[in-house]
């Protein structure tokens, strides 16, 4: 991958989080130079260690321009990206163009949406490359991350998770639930990881779970059809600190098939609070 | 069902809305005295019209000499139950036994506690009745329950609903979801139908779902090994202002299989607010 002669930069498109620097991060550790086009309002200030611009959302013209100035053929679209209010978008001339040809495609669900981005990018002459791809350190590994372990209770709640997920995960919505003795409580769609732990905390503290003490598992894995290259499920600290507030065990997700934004700190995170994160072999084999 | 002699009463297990007490008026219409037993805290005030026994939740010992008492034999569980904070509930002896009998039952999802509970009442010798039993014509109807119909894309997202819930119903989840422009938002777990709406009002409201005007629809389905006797979904006015906070467009429910409270009340709500309710017939014919 790096050429003898100066490789060209890879093109990080920066969405939140930690990843897209550690993506950046492991390119640069690689040899290899980075240009990053950070979206403003997501990326984190951390971004302007490196090359880059901050752009903002809905300015695809800018995007790719600035990638093509920068000698960029390989992009990295990478980060978590709660969807922006739309108020807060301006969109440029060739957004608006994009926006008529593709309105169908936009009006999908995550999937679609981000399938789209990847064939914008590709009509534009782009590869694209997933986050694993530059920097596969950040995956998830099989069994638990630390100290703590699942009890036989805790996997029997992992079975129902991803058995759930990989059923409902033809729909297109989101790819975590919570599972507490063999049932499932809370499911993820539209608002997101954190807000459906941040329910899960709510439900406790009202009494309308009735449970003691720490119980039940988070978990995550990628939708069946979710393109790896842009839809790689993360989990990182903050993940953690909703799981504790949730009075969680533990976190579960699919071995080598999610990222662990920070993979040190979270698991000092998870140690420190008693909660295990366990990667789970979903795959016989190489897929 | 009425005999020429005095029938015996019918008792009412009621918890909370207004079905029990339709439920209760169907009865005495149909010329049959009605006793109910009202869990405090959860029926409305309404039922005291009745002859009636108001008893604290977890008091099993209680309902049971009070339906023997009344000499009811045929009992109707029946009314919405948020599920009680643990600290508001004193159990009494026979819960004590019971729970230390049936802990296991007790752990699991909705259907598994309601399930539990028709058992307990039959092995204390009494018949549990549907609701729907005693007054059909509370069940949905099939097609249009006003003046305002679905649209071909309200349409398409009910059936995606539709198969998202018989898909997803052995998991022993919601019964609910709501579905935008092809999409599933939210999906119905612990919280119930009316947190899940308002959910969907908050993801609005912050623009982290990108729809303007109304859009949507919820769907509400029975879980396919559903015990139609305890757990036939309901709506009501509640549920339209919940669907109205959300700007969704309607309501689809499965026709026969869903219980309206006031259904005259829910219809003019829906008519005021240019909500669509809808029948949705799931079966080819009756079960």
């Amino acid at each position: 991958m790096v050429s003898a002669e100066r490789p060209a930069p890879l093109g990080v498109l920066a969405a939140g989080g930690r990843v897209p620097i550690m993506v950046a991060d492991a390119a640069v550790r690689a040899g290899r130079p980075v240009f990053i086009v950070a979206l403003r309002g997501l990326a984190l200030p951390d971004v302007t260690r490196f090359p880059h611009l901050m752009v903002p959302i809905g300015m695809p013209g800018r995007v790719f321009n600035a990638f093509r100035g920068a000698g960029c053929r390989e992009i990295v679209i990478v980060g978590s990206a709660t969807r922006p209010r739309i108020r807060d978008i301006r969109l440029d001339f060739r957004a608006l163009q994009l926006i008529t040809r593709y309105a169908r495609a936009m009006l999908g669900g995550d999937d679609k949406l981000l399938t789209w981005l990847v064939r914008l990018f590709e009509a534009e002459g782009f590869t694209v490359r997933g986050a694993h791809e530059i920097a596969p350190e950040l995956l998830a590994p099989a069994g638990a991350l630390g100290r703590h372990r699942p009890s036989a209770l805790d996997e029997a709640d992992i079975a129902i998770g991803i058995d759930y997920l990989a059923t409902a995960g033809r729909f297109d919505i989101g790819q975590a639930v919570v599972v507490v003795n063999h049932c499932i409580v809370a499911v993820e769609a539209a608002e997101g990881t954190d807000l459906m732990l941040a329910r899960v905390a709510e439900l406790r503290a009202a009494g309308r779970l009735r449970l003691s003490g720490r119980a039940g598992v988070l978990v995550k894995t990628p939708k069946p059809a979710q393109d790896r290259r842009v839809d790689m499920p993360a989990i990182g600290s903050s993940t953690v600190a909703g799981a504790v507030r949730a009075e969680l065990r533990g976190i579960a997700v699919a071995a080598g098939e999610t990222l662990i934004a920070d993979a040190a700190e979270t698991a000092a995170a998870a140690e420190r609070a008693g909660l295990f994160v366990t990667g789970i072999a979903l795959k016989a084999g190489p897929a």
